[in-house]
């Protein structure tokens, strides 16, 4: 008698978005796209990081945007407002993106007319670290009234992540317990080879072209 | 032929979480402790509002705290060096804590000696919603430089809260976009009754009266 084979809903859940990521990835290649996953606490600046970007980059780069939210547009009605082509996804309750969703996405979007592309995740430390979405590189932001522990407090999507970005640097002087060091030396004895940038859009001076500069040079990675 | 009953995965989890939910209620009503669990984005200021909290009532009342973290024993740390009981529970890569866990942790602590029992959820918007842990009053923080648009981006979260406080008001002349009114306003259109504060604890004026006189007065609530 045959043995019934069981796959337990995980693995078949892992085993989808896999093939789906793979999915993805080709396309990024097929149509020399690099793809960003920006990733970080509510209110830690996501859109205004990718804003800044956008208006910084729009004359060198087509630049589009995936905008994910539990509920409303609010973020991607700022990034329309940029002239960019964006396409919100309502997660409703889900706390994370997955590449079924990006897929989706993906599908009703014209990849011929990308450079770049900047996946927006939902506001969260913990729970998006798990799902791939075929991105190139997984850019955390880390802001400055968040304090300077969040690596050490939330190491799986710090060990998970090629890039982390300080943000609000520009108050930087009223929290004089946070330096730019022990943020950056955390996410090290985490992720020793993560590649580090801060950035300050909202102050007098603004700080971003180290990271525009690496942006501009960052080549295609299939993590 | 007696048919096999099954019960799916979810249904079961939550079974489970209900009957430890009912045991934990009977056991703070026993006891006559009263159990807020303190929910908001990493960096919010959850500790910080415990630990002021703490100092404002330990001559007045017993005061208890469960802390919850991916890792590290940071926040545990700064509330035991305040003389009060502390618990540390560490979820590794969970994202919320629930009741199962509270329960073990309940079973270490002394019940008879607590008359608030403060519970700190990892910090997440999202996932700690759908986690009943017995308690009495659920408290989102929402701090200044978060914006003031988090109640419409993660309503679930705000439907099931008995109270928001804004945390870092002492921020506030550094953000022109936020205000109070807003954040209320917004936080109000989804759940009419959510009762409101606003605390500095770290500016040049301490703000907390209110929270403290409602804290002091507050009634066993089996949400």
């Amino acid at each position: 008698m045959n043995k019934i084979k069981q796959i337990p809903v995980l693995e078949r859940v892992a085993k989808a978005n896999e093939i789906f990521v793979n999915e993805i990835r080709e396309n990024f290649r097929k149509n020399d796209i690099i793809c960003f996953n920006i990733m970080g606490s509510p209110g830690c600046g996501k859109t205004t990081f990718i804003e800044n970007t956008i208006l910084k980059l729009k004359d060198k780069k087509k630049i589009a945007v995936i905008e994910g939210d539990l509920a409303t547009t609010i973020d991607a009605e700022r990034i329309r407002d940029l002239g960019v082509d964006v396409f919100q996804i309502n997660t409703g309750a889900m706390c994370h993106l997955d590449a079924r969703l990006i897929r989706e996405a993906l599908a009703k979007m014209d990849l011929s007319n990308i450079d770049l592309l900047f996946i927006e995740n939902v506001g969260n430390l913990v729970c998006p670290s798990s799902h791939d979405l075929g991105e190139d590189y997984r850019i955390i932001l880390a802001s400055v009234p968040e304090g300077p522990h969040k690596p050490k407090k939330y190491p799986v999507i710090y060990k998970e992540a090629d890039v982390v970005v300080i943000t609000k640097a520009d108050l930087l002087e009223h929290f004089p317990d946070f330096t730019v060091e022990t943020l950056f030396g955390h996410a090290k004895e985490i992720k020793p080879d993560i590649i580090t940038f801060k950035v300050a859009l909202k102050g007098k001076e603004i700080i971003m072209d180290e990271w525009i500069q690496w942006l501009l040079n960052a080549k295609p990675n299939n993590r």
